[in-house]
């Protein structure tokens, strides 16, 4: 059956640019191409609808499999956690307690103690934690779970990227050791590489300073995704949360010589609204949506371009390409709708983002070819009916390597090594990510925000090691790392 | 890899006993099978472990996988939902005020107005509704989520059956006619009538009286499955919601000839926590699960029966098995750990309920055959390595037929006619379900849930037509419908 979909852009005569006016472009965007309705009632809420939804769907799967394939278990815990577990870790609940929401009743009663609806979920599994774990034989212990969390955030909301209900997936190890923490960090850290690879996005991956680790943490990884407005977006993070939590939540084990240890504990989370997020913002362009083939809910569109006197063959032709790359496998739709123009088609598709339009015209019919328009570069080329399927193949590669490539230039584009202050100030200002030498105190952080109005010290790099070569932007004493500032979501 | 699952029965010797005692059964099960966690700190909220949310998520795949070729949109709307929007449908709020559970503050702030968790998502949905129908050219709409539903039961919550959070999916679509609104309600019955069919459950398709209909509908069909305690498990609901909501949503649609209309709406649900449970409750028995092969995440377990002499050959022809069964796609591990005896092996992956066990000895090995015990009879056959995957093919079909005969057969057996308020008592008393000839009278089923110390009449059957024979059992005046009565969960 045809793959239907809604057009909300009924009436709706903005422009597509991206470059001029990223937030318009984007929150437009969202909406006409079926991704969010943010007419939701509740401030911070939002509708995820079907095309989205369905991209979503693709998202968390390509997660989900890797990290079972990596031994984590799909578990589910409640969403609403109990105040008394909540405050048990004193930093997690100083970090979290001014953006939680309270159930107080239910029905016409007053509850006898609140319960807080999952910011995280720390506080909801290890509890349990502490039952399920006894020996050694127990360890490690890796689980993962995709659900909905509630911040209260006070600043001003926005779609996908900061709400106060958004999904994100989070895995949550258990070890017995120290060692067996730190390679599970890298292993978690290689998951998250994996995926946002294969979405062709591109990240700086930070160590997190101190005082904006994780709430609870020994210290946070993250990857900050970079975003065309120059503020950067936290797709993933992962903490190694050494013994704070373990501790008091008593989780311990009996190791082989009979005593009883507390585990070393990880935890990681990859936000799957802002992952959407940074697909649509780093990828599309003033056409619409450019989506990677795999995460796709139509990775090829067909389009008949009915010529007089040739209707009926044309069509013919056009089912056969249909069902050639339907049998192949490739998720794909025949467009023969006689309700739009086959131009108006080719601007519905593109703003959907379907990585490929096959054209079909009287010239292809008698040439027994095709036309293949890729997405990404609007360019055609023209392909025989044997050589379609495998021609589609290649295109998608093709598309991945160059969303990839395009990606990770702007990246690199947009980083620049600042000496003073008035170079933080303008490249801040200038939507880039500044390079910084930094001797790690918190005053000079702190004066660094307030020089690059609002860019925050985001970390240093955790896979490359990058040595000071100056000394503190600020203070100028020796610098002991070289951070990354930008303004963040 | 190895599919790893952790044992949680160390040191739990009780004893699976389902005639006996159902309740008991049912909760060691879901422990020690690692569905369930039920020691949460929060009553009727359970954390969902690993094997069972891995069954949990091939229910929803399986039942989205038919909403959508349907036609019916993914989408995702949020948990919360303003005071102001549940409480416009008058019959609605007053069927669910009751159970909502309420949040009235965000980090050190009351809310301006209070928010309550989706009890069912009506309310949510119908205002954004409002919006995306304009024209008879959006019609219909079609759209489905798989979301956790809360509602603060009073009564005793059990673990699946009756939670305060569990799982469900609930599909919603709105019509230009009845006529449309009537088709859609056979088209929703037909995909649950579906899904059911593929897990080999029974139940009662019927037709709730008027005063237990869902609140805000003109009528409701349930499907109701047995449970071995003689309680009534609704596992699916359609509803006919007539204009009741499109009045007071106001969504509207301009028809073809540019007159103002309401939509008629219905809605669907599909509880999949309960379904879950009827799975279970329905197909295992006092060796453990007895999981559907199309749900269970392993289908087939090999076991290798090492022998002296023997134990490398043994292991290499198993490694043979396993490749031969696992490039045929089938979900399949290679048990080959020596930390437990074969025999403890046949009741660990028993209790876990998969499909098919292969069982490779010394005389398999020389006789370069198999043995395959199938879990729904603990029946033993012996084939070649050559049909091997022809015949867990062919099991797999006979386990399906089996399992829903056997279903089927204790439906048909559980229910009784019953002509007096003895035969009546006696019956659900003795976990039956009693066929009764009703008036139709709010007031004789009240005196029937009194008779029957709190069966309740469910509702005649939808997909059959039975005409009463005999008097109303209560007022003995002419009865107008054959009802079903059950205690229920």
């Amino acid at each position: 059956m045809l793959f239907t979909v809604t057009i909300a852009t009924r009436g709706a005569p903005w422009k597509l640019e991206k470059d001029k006016n990223f937030s318009e472009w984007f929150d437009g965007l969202l909406f006409s191409a079926n991704i969010l309705d943010n007419r939701y009632p509740v401030k911070g809420f939002s509708a995820h609808r079907g095309w989205g939804f369905r991209i979503v769907k693709r998202i968390i799967q390509m997660l989900e499999e890797r990290l079972e394939e990596t031994g984590h278990e799909p578990v589910m815990f409640p969403v609403v956690i109990p105040e008394d577990a909540f405050a048990k870790e004193a930093e997690h609940i100083a970090g979290f307690q001014a953006e939680v929401f309270w159930i107080t009743h239910a029905g016409d009663s007053k509850l006898d103690r609140r319960l807080l609806l999952r910011p995280t979920s720390e506080t909801a599994m290890y509890p349990l934690f502490a039952y399920w774990i006894r020996s050694h034989a127990d360890l490690p212990l890796k689980v993962h779970q995709s659900v909905s969390i509630y911040r209260y955030e006070t600043k001003a909301t926005r779609p996908l990227l900061r709400m106060r209900e958004f999904l994100w997936n989070e895995a949550h190890t258990a070890h017995t050791s120290s060692e067996e923490a730190e390679k599970q960090v890298r292993e978690g850290i290689g998951i998250y590489t994996e995926v946002f690879k294969r979405l062709g996005l591109s990240y700086l991956l930070l160590q997190r300073p101190d005082f904006d680790k994780f709430a609870g943490a020994v210290y946070s990884v993250a990857f900050d995704a970079w975003n065309p407005d120059g503020r950067v977006n936290q797709i993933g993070t992962v903490h190694n949360l050494g013994e704070n939590f373990s501790k008091v939540f008593e989780i311990t084990y009996e190791d082989v010589d009979g005593n009883h240890k507390n585990v070393v504990q990880t935890c990681y989370g990859l936000g799957i609204s802002r992952t959407l997020a940074a697909v649509i913002a780093q990828h599309g362009d003033d056409h619409g949506l450019v989506l990677p083939p795999e995460i796709a809910p139509v990775q090829v569109v067909i389009v008949p371009i009915p010529y007089k006197g040739l209707e009926k063959e044309i069509y013919a032709y056009s089912r056969k390409v249909f069902d050639a790359i339907k049998n192949a496998g490739i998720r794909t739709i025949l467009d023969d709708s006689e309700k739009m123009q086959p131009g108006e088609k080719f601007y519905h598709w593109e703003m959907f983002g379907v990585p490929v339009r096959v054209e079909i015209g009287p010239k292809d019919l008698e040439a027994k070819c095709v036309t293949l328009s890729r997405r990404d570069t609007l360019k055609r080329t023209t392909v025989s009916f044997d050589d379609l399927v495998p021609s589609v193949q290649t295109l998608f590669e093709d598309i991945m390597g160059n969303l990839r490539a395009k990606s990770q230039e702007v990246l690199e584009k947009s980083i620049v090594d600042v000496a003073d202050v008035k170079a933080l100030r303008k490249a801040v200002g200038g939507k880039k990510i500044a390079r910084v030498n930094w001797c790690e105190s918190q005053e000079c952080a702190d004066k660094i925000k307030e020089e690059a109005g609002g860019g925050e010290v985001r970390g240093h790099r955790y896979d490359v090691e990058e040595k000071p070569t100056k000394p503190c932007l600020i203070c100028q004493k020796p610098a002991s790392r070289i951070v990354y500032v930008a303004r963040a979501y």
